[in-house]
């Protein structure tokens, strides 16, 4: 729902408009295109907090100097399907764009693809790439390291990243997308369940004395906030940043400044597989719509069961229709062409 | 710790008084001991629940005809680095076993190497293939669909699977092995709370009325174990089960029998990245130490942090030295050359 604070702006006035700030920051055309798209992509799925709402913050990462607005990734090594690239400390999502782009055109030639990427930034909305590679009609999965905002399991400091990780299946009736981070909630979900008043509806993190509890407030107090599963996603979560700092040759979390404005030097991986190179393409579609049907039949007191990803189309539309929602301040602020430093 | 009801055996009577059994049961001598290593080393590590402990079950399969013990694995497509696999129903650990084998040999010609498994049977501990491919030196990830045991987030009726998932990453000083179901209990721990008379540490499901609980009792009464992170592990488990039946082309979660007794047609992936074939093993080494060396300093009021998989080698040694712990009822009824039905 759009609230008061938001307004609805077109689609195309929002690219246009984003565009030409990134152009006087630096960005050539083209990329200033494909970033803006990337940010209002976002915002048009309903990931609000990744999207346009978030340009002020990339914009300070420009003028101080995080981000590169020139850097372009560079293939560092490569063997065979799997290829490892330096993003250079580039714009997060321009490289991520690019690299999920290198491994379909490695998974057209090997089945697979497989790109390790170092010293990049911020890729904003991860589920961008995963529909990325849907659309091009091959499965993508993708994940980043963070800085460190998350204690291990049974520990009260933060060392590990919230790390999400996306996986997408690319299907004719919609793609399955999962785009889920290590943590229960993000910060930015307890934020808004603490403004509206609201306790979370299951227990997100602890509380100082280490009680876990679902009051927001305690858990932005105590900044411990829980992994999904306790220990599981403790464990998932260090294994992927594992994972992609020692397949690119890069930082791992706990090498990453701890603060949101100059996190930077990130590592992450993108895969892309082709299933139509090993398998008749209308076979795995029955496979996947069999399982959604399968799901869709589920036993539900509540609202219907869904599949990841299954309302982000009816959002799209509805979005590319009336407007994309932007906060209002933002979009005031960015309109006049300067954006608060 | 061993139960009273437990005994220890030396790992090698272990191995040889399983492989005469399975010999009898209709397997060739060398996939006789390499199942029977394989149940051994689950029971070697820990992991008991899918060790030695479980060898009556496999029993039943091979009588029951839900497992072919002659069976192995033909080779249905490929392309690249790519490649799907038919088990033909034979035993589910000689099956991972050889896939996990295959995805290591693509990964030394490609730099990575994936397998797709279709109409296997379990793999009894998933952590085997993980422990063999870090064993190989390369990077190894496989997971595996199951029967439908797990309801979907905001469902009552079973309809995912908790399909594991094992993550392991080749470390000198002990490998890296991240070894997970997507439930936050096994049915296994939670009789074994509940035979224990305790309550779990964390909600792990729910009663029949649908309110979450601790209590062992109400989640083995309703059948409605909880997936790790409530909507995020439900949605990573039916990603699991897309992927792997989609690109084997096998069955998905919902065909699946829901029987313990006939659970079969499994479909699995098997990934093996060779982090050698893009940069100096040296500096990978390095990195993953420093990410294990600074969990080691995380702030801990309890026990010390640990990362997935550091215990099974003090266990392994224990055990070795020791001799592995089977349960005294099931080593007495195979060491007189039947087994229970």
């Amino acid at each position: 729902m759009v609230q008061p604070t938001e307004i609805r702006v077109p689609y195309n006035d929002l690219v246009k408009v984003l565009a030409g700030i990134l152009v006087k920051l630096g960005f050539e055309q083209d990329r200033a295109h494909r970033a803006a798209c990337l940010f209002a992509d976002a915002s048009r799925d309903g990931v609000y907090s990744h999207g346009v709402n978030r340009f002020p913050r990339f914009i300070r990462a420009l003028r101080n100097g995080v981000v590169d607005p020139k850097a372009t990734p560079v293939l560092v090594s490569k063997f065979g399907a799997l290829e490892r690239w330096d993003g250079r400390l580039g714009p997060g999502m321009l490289n991520a764009q690019q690299c999920m782009e290198r491994a379909i055109a490695l998974s057209r030639a090997n089945g697979i693809g497989f790109v390790a990427l170092a010293n990049t930034n911020h890729w904003m909305r991860g589920g961008n790439y995963g529909w990325q590679a849907a659309d091009a009609g091959v499965i993508g999965i993708c994940w980043t390291n963070t800085m460190p905002n998350l204690p291990p399991w049974g520990a009260s400091d933060p060392r590990l990243g919230n790390n999400p990780v996306i996986i997408a299946v690319p299907r004719a009736e919609g793609h399955l997308v999962l785009d889920m981070a290590m943590s229960q909630f993000s910060y930015g979900a307890i934020e808004s369940y603490r403004l509206r008043g609201q306790m979370l509806p299951v227990p997100g993190g602890f509380t100082v004395d280490g009680e876990l509890t679902s009051d927001p407030a305690a858990i932005e107090q105590s900044y411990r906030p829980l992994p999904i599963g306790y220990w599981k996603g403790s464990g998932l979560a260090l294994m992927l940043d594992v994972l992609a700092s020692v397949l690119s040759g890069g930082k791992a979390t706990h090498e990453l400044p701890s603060d949101p404005e100059r996190e930077t030097s990130l590592s992450q991986v993108f895969i892309a597989i082709d299933p139509a190179s090993i398998g008749p393409p209308e076979r795995m579609s029955e496979i996947a719509d069999a399982v959604v049907d399968d799901l869709h039949r589920s036993r539900s007191s509540g609202e219907p069961v869904r599949y990841p990803g299954e309302q982000v189309l009816k959002r799209r539309r509805d979005n590319l229709e009336r407007g994309i929602p932007v906060n209002a301040a933002i979009w005031s602020d960015i309109g006049h062409g300067s954006v608060s430093k």
